[in-house]
């Protein structure tokens, strides 16, 4: 096993690398014109993100065969939507919160309107790199912003979730309200990274549709995972204010099912997620590392 | 010229009408949950909006014999970046202005968090209605995306404008520095509404260089009136509080000119604006008369 996890650990390196080497790529300098605003962007984009979106972009096309140059500009576009939803979702009038990948939040450094601003721009960056993307055909390009805007807007999506997740603050709700929020909060972009992936190597509608419930099975348990951190971790660990949830009354798993009842529902998950992967006509020995490296991952 | 104007309102008056059966296809019910979301974008997106980027996108490409049903859905984006713009930038961090287009603003009736949302929310569907746009080519819509993110973003449009304005606010600045505010805030999102029906059009690069300097140069009239408007009109004719850029400390042209002085200012422009249509090889009456509807508007 341990071999194997020192691969999965390389090959995340090795993402990281080519993804912060795009991202630098696309984003202004700190030294353009409006500065603040570049300043602002960089400072949240370059904080040391676990980039597990993009990862999980290069690990679905390496599995599928894809060339990374192929996978590059969409596993950047994936990472500045994410980072542009926490730079949203850390501002007072929302979840306010002041540390973020172990640093300041992006409007407690810049203030509330460059972070408001900051974020804005990183959606509209996102779009570009994809429509701008010549390593990939035109059908292609569309597809994928069709799919990431899906993913990251309402009804099904992540600002979607967001609303629910904020709505249900100190309610007591249901479980299947909870699944819900957390499959348009975290899940549908976790499935869009797998998806954008998936098209991009033109598998078949069946081979997609494997793909697609692997990837929503990994996100739930990314998602059970991340709520038994909050609870378990220290802020130092996660760079994050720990034990967030609680205090604001979160809907979480733990808050649910207690901790013991939380880590069971993750193996349990993360067998599920394992087994859809028989559904791949593929070798899937990569994407069996990523869920299991969910199920056991510290921060 | 009077049967011109009543040609020109009631142009304008068919495409809010087609622009606005489009935003109502494009954006969930009200009903559809989460039912705040929907009711935010939809409180701010059907308040009565003058609509003039989409007009603008139809009567550009009617002038360049491109159908209605090809303009719809780009029309319809553009229109929802400006709103989501209005409604970022009316947050209290931001303008803190609480009317808008004769009603409340999104995050008076809303609540602050569902505004962020709300905004983010219409940005993404702007770049998905384009992306799944049947009547248009792959190649077209990829390059509509390009065109609209770079407006929308920085460092050269719509974001980027709004963080220099807002930096510029209680400070001494140049005529260059506004001139650029304006550009970028205002100008490039008129710019591309040109520039996205020339695309359209397919027609050659001296056409749409000449397209986007005529559109250039109308984007800035429109900021020189909307300037004037501001110190001219009451908050009831212009359905947003006037006299708010005196009180923000805002960079304006009258600030910097004087009242009369803008006046003349506008005029010079106007001209200037009416001249570039000599170069575009169409008959161009159409253009001729947005150009004096934005030198004489009244909001």
């Amino acid at each position: 096993m341990m071999p194997e996890i020192e691969n999965l650990h390389s090959f995340i390196a090795n993402c990281v690398r080519l993804v912060d080497a795009k991202l630098d790529e696309i984003v202004p300098t700190a030294e353009t014109e409006p500065t603040n605003l570049h300043k602002a962007i960089r400072h949240s984009l370059f904080a040391g993100g676990k980039r597990f979106r993009p990862a999980f972009v290069f690990a679905v096309g390496k599995t599928l065969d894809v060339p990374n140059e192929k996978l590059l500009n969409v596993a950047a576009a994936i990472e500045m939507i994410h980072t542009y939803s926490l730079i949203h979702d850390d501002l007072p009038a929302m979840d306010d919160d002041d540390l973020r990948r172990g640093r300041e939040t992006c409007h407690v450094k810049f203030g509330e309107a460059t972070a408001i601003l900051a974020g804005d721009a990183l959606e509209t960056f996102a779009f570009q790199v994809i429509a701008e993307d010549e390593n990939l055909s035109p059908e292609i390009r569309v597809r994928l912003i069709s799919e990431i805007a899906r993913g990251a807007g309402t009804p099904s999506g992540m600002v979607a979730g967001q609303q629910v997740d904020l709505e249900s603050e100190g309610k007591e709700i249901r479980i299947e309200d909870l699944e819900n929020i957390h499959r348009g909060k975290t899940g549908a972009m976790i499935e869009v990274s797998a998806r954008t992936a998936a098209i991009i190597a033109e598998i078949n509608e069946d081979q997609l549709s494997a793909v697609t419930k692997y990837a929503s099975s990994l996100g739930l348990l990314f998602q059970i995972t991340d709520d038994l951190l909050d609870v378990t971790q220290t802020t130092e660990v996660l760079g994050k204010t720990a034990g967030k949830d609680e205090i604001s009354k979160k809907a979480t798993y733990p808050a649910y099912y207690g901790i013991d009842g939380t880590k069971e529902l993750a193996a349990k998950v993360h067998t599920e997620t394992v087994l859809y992967l028989q559904a791949i006509d593929r070798p899937t020995d990569l994407l069996n590392e990523v869920a299991d490296f969910i199920l056991n991952r510290r921060k």
